[in-house]
């Protein structure tokens, strides 16, 4: 049994939380593998390293004095290894960092320092072997990730590790220039070494006890969904619930790895497992409940227009031209509405009304913006009749205007369009209906 | 007060219905404009004349014995002018017609007769002026309808004429050969006829009470619409209710002319009052439900799918290349659905899968056939919030399993997927929630 254990920033803020983590790593000895981020917030005025570490970098490059807020860096450190009372020195390594500052080993460099540093300390705290993340994650020249290089050098390196800490966020180019992921990419590294070493499961630890049904900006305390498929939280993901960084879930999925969300804080709590696929059932008829604002729908009008084969080609051709994605295109009998992000339509609003009128010669089109989506998903959707009905019942009780729904056949989630000014309203009704209710 | 009345074949098929008419007519001075189809069905059994012309035609272009054919026919219209004791020969006319049979004055000019003897009769019956539609009808080399021309023709025409009898169904190409509209053409006639004169009402006679808010052969009796927006009608049309001939409604849609579906057997109904807008509130929330069966979805997913620019166009241009029209398109995080004729699709069916596998790469491509779509149309349903609640909630009660919902930003309509196999359970169940229960 090999567990990939993954710390997120909060986790290893403090010494104190380090010592939650030493004891969490030590109370399951199949916890072989750690993968630090860099120290977070240790309260809600507290700066993370990371963003110390940029503003070090900026001042530096900008030829400003950059000593205090490197200073501030190690005391941060510092303060970590007095606390787990560990007879260990950064003197040379910020030495290195310095030197490499001023040499402009670049941003990504200065970046990577949070996760190199906290993983020694994390190394030496345990016991465990430390692996440089630049010796075994790779990117090729322009950037991009190299997963297979990557797998077979980390699978060859950690098979002569009995027990390991390798530092979240960053790998190296074959120059040995140093390059990150993107924001939040130790997911990532935890998911890659998960992958290279066939682990039975990714632990991901954070400071909430897993993936909620609904944000807890809107909806107070949200339950925690027990058991979510790699599937349903891509969907809620994509429509705006944080959970994971986005690239953490393929590497683990390829080989069916399951994740599961912890909470350093409760390490009680069984937290969220996120899986392939799954028999059991879930404890509500709906996963989760996610949503965003800021969208546009365009309303193509045009007599026969269901006759004409090519029409919606046309249309998204128009938007395609401009570089505009469609979230989504519901139709009804001679009328289409494409559904874009507000933010990438506003800019080329009038040209891609012009284009349609070039393409299509719709009989009107009309816009109407500041529209938000929710999504509603569950794999248990499909096995529950009436789960629409519930929905716009509630929606329609909540006073809610419904301007748009799709569901495909997949009847794995609903989309509805609403006003933005409607959009937390539409989903607490929906959480009230399935989850208040259901409790 | 001017007023086109069209009268149905059924509405026609007998001296005792040319009564029926006469009476309908002679009861407003207003009725001026008379457009009759071919006698109709007198009973279950019976033939349309039409048909018999199509048949007679047939027979004289194979050089078989039409000549029985023939005579049955004129047996027909025989029977209506004694009946009507109308003082007055066809034998003159069915010389011509035979000898132009003989000709081959073409298959058109066959069907046409129908129109043009069942208005001598009603002329002659009416004491009103025959006007000959290839006088006044035209159609182009390649047998387009000339509006344009038809219309400044026509107005001029019928504007020296206080009264008159207009044969449905054709006009002449500009050669003087006979063109028929497609069949149910008679309905164009009457719009245009109403356009020409800028009528106030254009009377649609049928043998039924109205416009029907669903089919009545899955519904018992269905509920009559009183007023119905020409959009309305048009996706209910669309979806397979059959009233108007589709190309009936742009003339007088463009004069803002209403129209009024009467029946003539029941001329106290009120009948369907079809209008460009009202403020008239629709007596139930909803106008009609409507729907096919015959739909098979193409459901094709792809991890991503929703970052990728252009990816929904790719996919229509595969469906486009085979000449393959979408009805919908719904949507999810990385799904899409194609809903196609099932019978405009199975023919490339394979090929089309192959083309969509060669142009987006998805992760996989999976087809339902049997489906069905339902249309439930209102605009009441814009003013009404909870109709997607209670439609939901009754197919959900009536055990349909949804499918698909597509529900644009128009807010007049929301279409439904459901298998073949629960189509009219589903009708039955929209039916009840809004017309049995608000009744």
């Amino acid at each position: 049994m090999k567990k990939v254990v993954k710390f997120g920033g909060s986790s290893l803020a403090s010494a104190m939380q380090f010592e939650k983590v030493g004891n969490i790593i030590r109370a399951d000895k199949s916890r072989k593998y750690v993968v630090p981020s860099a120290p977070g917030k240790r309260n809600d005025k507290d700066e993370k390293v990371t963003d110390l570490l940029y503003q070090c970098y900026d001042a530096a490059e900008a030829g400003k004095s950059y000593k205090s807020i490197l200073e501030k860096i190690k005391e941060r450190y510092m303060e970590i290894i007095s606390g787990l009372s560990l007879n260990m020195s950064l003197d040379e390594e910020f030495n290195v960092i310095e030197k490499n500052f001023l040499e402009k080993a670049g941003r990504d460099y200065a970046a990577s320092r949070g996760e190199y540093l906290n993983s020694l300390i994390m190394a030496e705290y345990l016991g465990f072997e430390f692996i440089d993340a630049a010796e075994v994650i790779f990117f090729d020249e322009d950037g991009n990730f190299e997963a297979d290089l990557t797998d077979q050098v980390l699978s060859e390196r950690l098979n002569k590790a009995e027990t390991a800490v390798i530092p979240g966020f960053y790998g190296s180019k074959h120059d040995g220039t140093i390059k990150t992921f993107s924001r939040g990419g130790s997911d990532v590294t935890g998911s890659v070494v998960a992958k290279a070493i066939h682990a039975d499961m990714y632990e991901n630890w954070t400071d909430v006890s897993g993936v909620l049904v609904a944000d807890p900006r809107i909806i107070k305390d949200p339950e925690v969904i027990e058991t979510i498929t790699y599937r349903e939280l891509r969907e809620l993901a994509y429509m705006g619930a944080s959970v994971l960084h986005e690239d953490a879930i393929f590497p683990v999925r390829k080989e069916g790895i399951p994740i599961n969300i912890r909470n350093t804080n409760k390490p009680e709590d069984k937290g969220t497992l996120i899986v392939e696929s799954t028999c059991r059932q879930p404890r509500y008829t709906i996963t989760g409940i996610a949503g965003k604002k800021g969208f546009c729908s365009i309303n193509i009008e045009k007599a026969m227009m269901n006759a004409e084969v090519g029409f919606g080609r046309k249309v998204l051709e128009v938007f395609e031209k401009y570089g505009i994605s469609f979230e989504h295109m519901p139709s009804g009998i001679d009328t289409m509405t494409v559904f874009v992000h507000q933010s990438e339509f506003v800019e080329f609003e009038q040209s891609v009304i012009a284009g349609i009128h070039r393409a299509v010669e719709p009989d009107f089109v009309e816009m109407e913006s500041d529209l938000a989506l929710v999504a509603v998903v569950g794999r248990g959707m499909k096995a529950t009749r009436g789960t629409a009905g519930r929905i716009f019942s509630a929606l329609a009780h909540s006073r809610v205007n419904v301007k748009m729904i799709d569901q495909g056949s997949s009847e794995l989630n609903i989309i509805i369009g609403v006003r933005n000014s409607d959009f937390e309203e539409a989903i607490k009704a929906i959480y009230d209906i399935f989850i208040t209710t259901e409790v």
